[in-house]
């Protein structure tokens, strides 16, 4: 029985998100290397295994640790190495493939002479989002990069890696279409300069792209649940959305038709969306049925949060509907903060899932 | 040695917020019933008991086991009372002073038919906050729901809780003082009607106010660490924030004046804040000293956060003196919510403090 704050998975959404797209990578040829940070969970991680992928993304070396620890072998660090781990990548280098990116000789040069394993490289390109990465059209400082990797005995290279996060401010397919192909223009043009592979991923564009170009590996990763904000972006359908947070209401407010729940910051994350009518949510309210949740309630949400109180703004229908000790199935706004701050899962069956947080029985 | 993001704390400087608050507290004759969801920490709590306090506040059920398990022999569940989890309440009853608040009779009525031990109950007053609780001038209500607490045999009349959180949106003391004053005047209306304890708690009335009317129990919190947005309100100085988070530079970007750090949301929270200028700051860079951190430096701030990305606006001078693999200590805008993340504190001097979620050895 729920009676505080209880992130819920649905796992049949679930692995069908994670067949589409294993299935769309093998139809356009492209390896499906996902990225493990939304749900960072060693069973999820299983369901993947079972649909035949083999390698795949972390961006810390505690996931790298701790999904290795679970028999991956193949795992890239999408993230510019951080030098004074060189230690530790050394270790797990000496147990698998680890890769990482790489933008900086320096860098490069320091965890040459630091390591006595072999380490995968990608060179990181900045397709436009200006989070990290060397800018596409850099061919000279790529080529370098390129030749000291090559030069060294202890690092192997991979290919280019690059992340379009900026497609998260795209609003239709259409609009990440419009963003994402002059990048895959950018990349066939390196491709055709350097022919090395090229890894790419965000959810968005892997979702809604036919083609990948030149690209011949895909590292998205919040597509394993989607949420609100993918399904604004024009990534996934509501009904694909493969996690909620089921709340307890703890008070009714008449005057200002609103809910109070236990639910706030510490389980959403501050993570909000701003819709048309310009209104900030925290959260969606859905219909509670048996297996799990069912439609949004039109009109009704999760207007603001603080660390452990959530208030939800009702029609006035809804506001007599609901009682005081229900339980209401709320969509996340970002489904991986949720995951990363819940620590852990539970099916609609009353059974756990692991979290490399591990906070489940403790919230 | 600091090699991932980790959150510091500078002991002096939390000892000494504990006991500028405590000796206020003594001097203005009220209660310090310190809420405990800030640091959510045995250690830091037994600073507080080592001062002087008795009682403390906690906003879930979960945080009231975890430090009955400590020793604390009364906690104040800051939060209407989740009629769900009666039975646990009921668990803690037996064992310690447990006080929850209350707005519904219903609720009362169903809490009374479930326990077993007796239970003190706060009636929560809503200063105009809109979060929750009933308004201080409903006279009525707040008659009948007394009433009904005092004729029951399990519950125990504590008075009235109140939080007035919409301080935090208030720019100076002057600000806080007109937000308040008429608070307190309603309050000693009602002190005048009904005579009962009232407790009023949040960091920026309880750090700038010097009378306290006729409140006698104060349960500020995040004054225990404070932050950037409680200096921008006008509840302290910048010297006096408790923690910082310590964050190796990764990356370099010269195009762009920017650094990139290991360090994003699942350690900062995605709570931000604007400055005068309206630019979007999630956490502030300060200089680093032998023994922690120092001063803030003018135009570098942590602009943006994904994840595990943090996205670091330099001056062109804090940029060539800034090297890949330098640690920066960076001020959190919201104290609570990072502390909630991280698991756990280290000393300057190494040591570790212990933290709810115990995530201290997973980031």
């Amino acid at each position: 029985m729920i009676t505080s704050p209880t992130l819920i998975l649905d796992t049949e959404k679930v692995k069908k998100n994670i067949k589409r797209m294993m299935t769309k990578a093998n139809e356009l040829n492209v390896e499906l290397r996902p990225h493990f940070k939304t749900h960072q969970s060693h069973e999820i991680g299983r369901w993947f295994r079972d649909s035949g992928v083999q390698g795949i993304t972390v961006s810390s070396i505690k996931m790298a640790e701790y999904f290795c620890y679970d028999g991956w072998s193949s795992i890239t660090i999408a993230f510019p190495v951080n030098i004074l781990e060189a230690n530790r990548l050394d270790d797990l280098a000496e147990k698998i493939d680890i890769r990482v990116l790489a933008t900086h000789f320096e860098v490069l040069r320091r965890l040459n002479d630091s390591i006595s394993n072999e380490i995968g490289v990608y060179i990181e390109l900045d397709p436009g989002y200006n989070r990290s990465g060397i800018p596409i059209d850099e061919f000279e400082t790529l080529l370098q990069l390129k030749s000291f990797i090559l030069d060294s005995d202890k690092l192997r290279f991979e290919g280019f890696y690059t992340h379009a996060g900026h497609s998260y401010k795209c609003r239709s397919k259409k609009e990440i279409e419009e963003l994402v192909h002059p990048i895959l223009e950018d990349l066939a043009k390196l491709k055709n300069e350097f022919n090395d592979p090229i890894c790419f991923g965000d959810t968005p564009s892997c979702s809604v792209l036919d083609d990948f170009g030149s690209i011949s590996q895909i590292s998205p990763g919040n597509f394993v649940f989607y949420d609100w904000t993918q399904f604004n972006i024009g990534s996934c359908n509501i009904e694909d959305i493969g996690v909620a947070m089921f709340c307890p209401v703890v008070a009714k407010y008449p005057r200002r038709n609103e809910l109070l729940i236990h639910g706030g910051a510490v389980h959403f994350s501050k993570d909000s969306f701003t819709d048309e009518s310009g209104n900030t949510l925290f959260g969606v309210v859905t219909n509670k049925e048996e297996s799990g949740w069912g439609k949004v309630i039109d009109g009704v949400s999760l207007k603001s949060i603080s660390q452990e109180h959530g208030i939800i703004q009702c029609t006035p229908f809804y506001f007599n509907e609901v009682h005081i000790g229900d339980i209401i199935p709320i969509l996340p706004i970002h489904s991986c903060l949720m995951a990363d701050l819940m620590g852990g899962y539970v099916t609609p069956n009353n059974e756990n899932i692991d979290h490399l947080s591990l906070k489940i029985y403790l919230k």
